[in-house]
């Protein structure tokens, strides 16, 4: 029997808190450490939140099943989620981070499929092969302090869920839709049936970002590629236009997350300028 | 005698390429391992470049003394450099990344004092008490790409020659003046006498980055603070204003790197189309 099998009794037993003081070989910390795996994330539909500023965010959003804190977190009790007061060597074992700050969330999946993308949302953020999870993070985050409607994790893009990702993306994840969705050309399709102008960003783009001819008014996907090697030409291809942040100076290039920020802050600042473009919050 | 001492001789020694195949214990290998600390690159003026990109510009800007390489690069030979062909390993006890990608150069110093800031700089970006090499690089990169004058690490800040600075710096290192000074209010105070108009970016500034009340056009210093806690009241208050990059969405923040991006390109794009201002390159 696989072993991750046998684990999961112990997970059902988890919601009882009268199993003693918990340790590494306790049920609940062993199948919280194994979300630190995709293939254990997926199949559970859980993930970690890690840190003080997550975890508000994930209890917020009612996402959290159960908190592994230290005690300097035991005014944060919720009631209505499992509390486990842990030493900060177990909060070690259970955290990915090195400094988990004395709390991490078992939480709730919040990353759905393109079925959940919101109907009316007209400026979008497609990561195409996005690999690193820190860089995932940062563009979920910029996505949400743009505020964008939605981000698409495409292609072979890492899992929004992965906690490196969380931790980059400092609670975003739990403010905008955020999906994944494995086909990038089944994504720039459903986005242009929905009226979308896909915009893929590229240093080596036709078009610059300040050009005036790039209008950022209308219903937009902005579609990043991965940080090595940047998109595709096929996928360029399916693109409306490809467009490149100027560089100005000396630099080859901007990185993945500085580039998205640049991008969605122009979007942004342009929709809103716009009387005709319905912005919510 | 401090052990620092003791190697210098054989740093002396290391002009010379007939001491044989190179291994952990040579001098010269020994030398460059050192330079992973700020007080052996402080001492020396030396730092390392790591990555092919990062060498190529070094090579470029002729800061380079010797190379570690393995033997794919042997086109890259370049006469005037000592060239030490290494094997995988060995580079890998070099360099301070996990994957160097095969070359590694020691190289002289590139950053200046005070007295390097070129007279005429009008876009300048100063980061005080910036903590994180990533962080560091990932503004040096941004700062080079919206072709800024200059960089000014100031007060408590991380070494901009920091092997994981410069490899975030992608380059960009050699591309414009960077310069260190410890006194943030001496920095101001500088930019200010020179005719810069001092903008702390700060998240809870009173001017919103998009106001018109912010003219970017003319000669501008951006001051960013600490990843973590931002600007010190005292020297927000040495600045001409306080702008904050406006948040859209439900995002408390964004990382420094993306906040640099936005307000760096702000600025180079108001700067770029106005034709009072002389912008070089």
């Amino acid at each position: 029997m696989p072993e991750q099998l046998r684990v999961l009794p112990h997970v059902a037993s988890t919601e009882q808190s009268n199993e003693g003081p918990l340790t590494v070989r306790s049920g609940r910390v062993k199948h919280a450490r194994r979300l630190a795996t995709r293939a254990f994330r997926d199949k559970t539909g859980e993930f970690l939140a890690e840190g003080p500023q997550a975890v508000r965010e994930a209890l917020a959003a009612g996402a959290v099943i159960e908190v592994f804190a230290t005690s300097k977190y035991d005014d944060w009790r919720d009631d209505a989620v499992t509390w486990n007061v842990v030493d900060d060597d177990l909060l070690g074992e259970i955290a990915d981070a090195v400094t988990p700050q004395g709390i991490v969330a078992r939480c709730r999946s919040v990353v759905g499929t393109l079925d959940d993308l919101p109907a009316e949302a007209g400026f979008v953020v497609v990561c195409a092969d996005v690999r690193d999870p820190g860089n995932a993070g940062a563009v979920i985050r910029c996505a949400d302090a743009a505020g964008a409607d939605a981000v698409i994790l495409a292609g072979d893009s890492v899992d929004p869920l992965n906690p490196k990702a969380v931790r980059a993306g400092v609670g975003s994840l739990f403010h905008l839709p955020v999906v994944v969705d494995g086909d990038v050309a089944a994504v720039i399709a459903l986005l242009r049936e929905r009226g979308l102008r896909v915009l893929a960003a590229d240093g080596h783009g036709e078009l610059d970002l300040f050009d005036p001819a790039v209008d950022l008014v209308p219903p937009t996907a902005w579609l990043f590629g991965n940080e090595a090697w940047g998109l595709p030409e096929d996928v360029r291809d399916l693109a409306d236009a490809v467009v490149a942040v100027p560089i100005f100076g000396r630099a080859e290039s901007l990185n993945l997350a500085t580039a998205a920020a640049v991008c969605l802050y122009a979007t942004a600042w342009a929709r809103r300028r716009d009387p005709e473009v319905d912005v919510r919050n």
